[in-house]
């Protein structure tokens, strides 16, 4: 791997927001039962092989596109752009990143038209594309609103050896950070990068990759994701909640992990905040503040830093998977490695000094 | 330990409901910080040594007192009774039974009067009192409401090593059975005991005791439960978050753990039903269950069965803990030599028969 | 119409709780539609006559039983009542009270067995059983859980024209006035009374009668309630939402107030308080007040003061209606005749003397 | 008035957002009260005669200034911009329209740097700033947290006689129309305007102006308003409760109206929904939807038709008011001479024909 992707000399396409993620999966009647009959996303087209769904919210022709194979993966991170031509903007940025590009008039799949797809410099299989079919927007169809509702799709999450390489790489891109979570020895664990005014429409988190770590659609309100673990529940498929709820530190949005049957992960996630001014402020964490990831101090399952989905190259075989050489977020800050901290040294709590804390050993046999 | 406790020939002191704990504190300073700055409760009246609190829709004097003394403890469980006449029935009842009491006619602490405490057969010192002051209820003061804001004692939680002895004696003493955890051999492991009509006014949890576990408010919504956990958040003390939130299996409540500065333990719970009807169901929940104590499955911490609260006796000494002798809930549910299912075994899941599944190993490292 | 019921010189029947209503509608599939399809009641059994409806928490037959017939009207409001033997009680009780009785060992309804059925002094069909089917409670059936989920019946509302002569006979009958609403001439309103812990089994609202005003469904949260209108305007029948959402000043429950299609009226309520206790304090409103209906002042609706359903005899003919010869609430609270207040004479607010501030004229045209 | 108002050669300031309102207040304490104590704002800076006021999640000096004066008013509203050159470009752009303009290097308002006001073609008083200082952003400080927190600024609502003609000028100014009012006379009522993602920053409403219809304050979910009015009822000044809360039809927000002591009416606001894309489709209501303003066919109060604040030019007087002369909504829409409807002609309710169904005339005396 190169240590540097280069900044083109082009423009880089103008990005409008993550706009959908093409998923491999094993068994379409299996998936179609978790994302429709579970988590109650809306058909917006279906046939033996493929399924489209959209968000309550949406007015694309759909956030989420299943298509049966034989390798659970993601297909495509596909991003919609400002007009038609910044596809062709796409295009030729990244053929000058040295990038295989492929470029379909009629679209990649039903209900998008021209686009083009590319194996980025990381490895992913980025979509770009302006032109989509409009369908109608359930935004009022209360009398469909499930009590687990997704709105929207929020982001993509990507895992990737060299987090600053892939930062620098989307800050090209035109994406801009709202946080990331650093040490002190200047070590990246990852980053969250937007174009829309949300904390992300894509994070990079410090792994072996590429790999898709997880997409993530909104509710409108806390309640909507305890419901979805209380359904989850009711089905008696509780062990596919992997993390969560809690409230994140990174984002301060309410937050769910779940596992689809082929163990794509799906975050469920609400209110974050606007982050659409220019100087919107950058928020570093210290990777050993233990609320960073869970602002409860609720410990990450190790399942959650080691486990996500392969993604495809261009003819749709499995990107190869490099290993991350910098240090691990898990290892430096869990057990017997690494530390944690609830307070930082020197707070003050009740008028007394405090001492570090590390993070909650109780939760750990 | 005597394997049975006897039922008196006199009726039972006609039992309203858990009213308040009295709670021995190191730190008074501490405490009320806890109390009234994180949790909210009102204070009633103050002094140096002793803070009078209630929860918001609360009319009688008060649901917890706090009294500074050297040792942490619990030196009341105090239920109130229907009429002057039944704390009379209270006090010959455990004279029966062959227990200490001590009768006081104008009450062990202000705010309450006539009143008789006990050390009960279980180790336990229980209050039964009728007579108290009437102060504001503060329902409808919406402007001291935090959002957070407790409204309800709800209820004890006692750590007893004999689970079906006591689960004898409350029910001699008028408590119904809602809900139990047992084995396929017989062992009970814990059992919820209500006389208003709720799930609960107290709950025995097999371990070592007497021991108190938790005493329990009730909010109005979920939210005001993810609230305070925010708030813990962004005090620095989620140290003393020890496990939740989450939908517990058992009561079907949405519930948080969390620890006042002794270590006392308080469960912040909402929206279990209605247990009023003379035949209403008793559920029982097999042991190995997974959703039992946490209906999503999420993992209970191991200081969640092994610490608690002393408590005192009417000379105010520690009773000494005995060690439970039965099988113990974490030892047969957790890790190697436990084993708990998701969904019981013969259980479809989409059509396809289930095979049992253990608890997330995941959230172990 | 006598002015006085006189006590009977038996023990009245230990009512439980409100159980049941059976409705009359005219048309049974469009109240299956509202029922079931709109706001999600569960069926336990059906034919081409009858629904038998019951809500998510229940694990009676039913609280709800619709039956088709010529006239929207109520065969009865049904408690239940602690043991077979008080229905011999109740019995007993009315045929002391000169009232007219039927029993039937088997039932009036499938699900329920031996009851009584009698013409209440006030010209209600109430009826006392004991004896029901226990069906599946449905309380973590969460994949069955809709956004507006009815979780509880939780009371009646009957109008009544003398509404002190009402209530002297429930509270001889063992209910308990939680709330009431008066004004310094000593006119009653209306009185909320109840035998479960809730402010209310059933409420006499004083207005030509008998009638029955509205039942009402709990809902877990706020949110649901909020749900259920957002829902009605999806399906473009929010002319059928008559009053709310709001708060009430009585009971301090957040409610909505419906329409069936034969306009029997139902309000769909959350979060009063506990009223177990033996001294429970009473609380009475003045009927100037204008925030004892809505705590936002926000306006009753005439509607709501006139409009009710008819009630049955044991034959099956309407009860005549009397007409109430006392003040009308919503002639002296509103408009030219009437006057409100939002502050009270004397209330300081911002450290100023207040001045008698009326309802809000703005909602008038 | 002009009928049109031409479009300026230059290329029109680049605008972010909607970022803050200078209001006059005449009496500085009862303000104070009511946006600190009651509303929750938090307070940046204040002296004798100025409050600086932001919200929760606000990251520049203020959303809010509350300035002591004579009379009641709005002497700004204030819109950032990208760059400190855009600033420049706003002050080019007004010239260029004939516009009285501004320039202050050191700003208006203290926290705020280089900006210009303006005189706006429409009367209203416009400012344009980059330079901010930034403030601590308490997102996360959950426990400054009140019940009915407000997290954002989400827009302001102008009162205009001809909103066509504001509208063209708006969407030359870069604005994009999300929803807008209109007849089927081609008579517009109102526009919603957006340049963040949302529904939008500024909204124009057809009446008698230049006026402040209100300012709008966000929260983060439903509860958060209903609290603000239950602690209004609290507070006994539900009178200042003018409309809601509901759900609008138009945005989907859940809203609410207040008035502060000078009537500067406040709406509370949440979950309206994302319209960054660039063809988001726009939603055009009819005016005799009854649901429009009202999801739930709730009357809207004739003082949310005809009241508003004033706004002043730049020499600090009122902007006189000029009568709108095109139809007005109030009176199209409601009572003898106008009229609503729940359902359009031919919609199938039950599989039945619908008829046209006039407004609640339930809700009227």
């Amino acid at each position: 791997m190169t240590d540097f992707i280069p900044t083109p000399t082009v423009a880089a396409p103008d990005i409008v927001r993550c706009a959908y993620v093409e998923l491999i999966v094993t068994d379409l009647s299996k998936s179609r039962e978790f994302y429709v009959n579970v988590l109650g996303l809306h058909v917006t087209q279906e046939d033996e092989r493929t399924i489209y769904l959209r968000s309550l919210e949406e007015f694309i022709h759909h956030n989420l596109v299943l298509r049966e194979g034989p390798i659970a993966a993601v297909a495509a991170l596909a991003y919609r752009v400002r007009s038609p031509a910044e596809v062709d903007a796409a295009e030729v940025y990244y053929k000058l990143l040295g990038c295989r590009t492929e470029r379909r008039e009629n679209g990649f799949v039903t209900g998008i038209g021209d686009a083009v797809r590319v194996e980025d410099p990381l490895g992913f299989p980025y979509e770009f594309f302006y032109e989509t079919e409009h369908v109608e927007r359930l935004t009022q169809r209360y009398d469909l609103y499930c009590p687990g509702e997704l709105v929207r799709l929020d982001h993509f999450n990507q895992v990737t050896p060299d987090v600053p390489k892939g930062r620098k790489y989307l800050e090209d891109l035109g994406f801009r950070v709202s946080e990331d979570i650093k040490d002190s020895d200047g070590v990246t664990y990852a980053a969250w990068l937007h174009r829309k005014q949300t904390v992300h429409d894509t994070a990079l988190t410090g792994g072996d990759g590429p790999r898709m770590h997880h997409m993530a659609f909104a509710t409108h309100e806390k309640h909507n994701i305890i419901q979805i673990c209380d359904k989850m529940g009711a089905l008696r498929i509780s062990d596919r909640i992997e993390r969560g709820p809690g409230r994140h530190g990174v984002s301060n949005a309410f937050y769910l992990y779940i596992l689809d049957p082929d163990d794509h992960r799906v975050e469920i996630y609400t209110q974050d905040y606007y982050t659409g001014d220019p100087d919107n402020p950058t928020i570093t964490w210290d990777v050993h503040d233990n609320q960073r990831r869970d602002w409860w101090g609720n410990p990450v399952v190790p399942s959650w830093y080691t486990e996500a989905s392969l993604v495809l190259d261009l003819d749709g075989n499995p990107q190869p998977v490099v290993e991350r050489t910098q240090a691990s977020e898990m290892m430096v800050t869990v057990g017997a490695d690494g530390f944690s901290y609830t307070r930082a040294q020197g707070d003050a709590i009740n008028g007394e000094p405090a001492e570090e804390i590390g993070f909650k050993m109780g939760n750990q046999l």
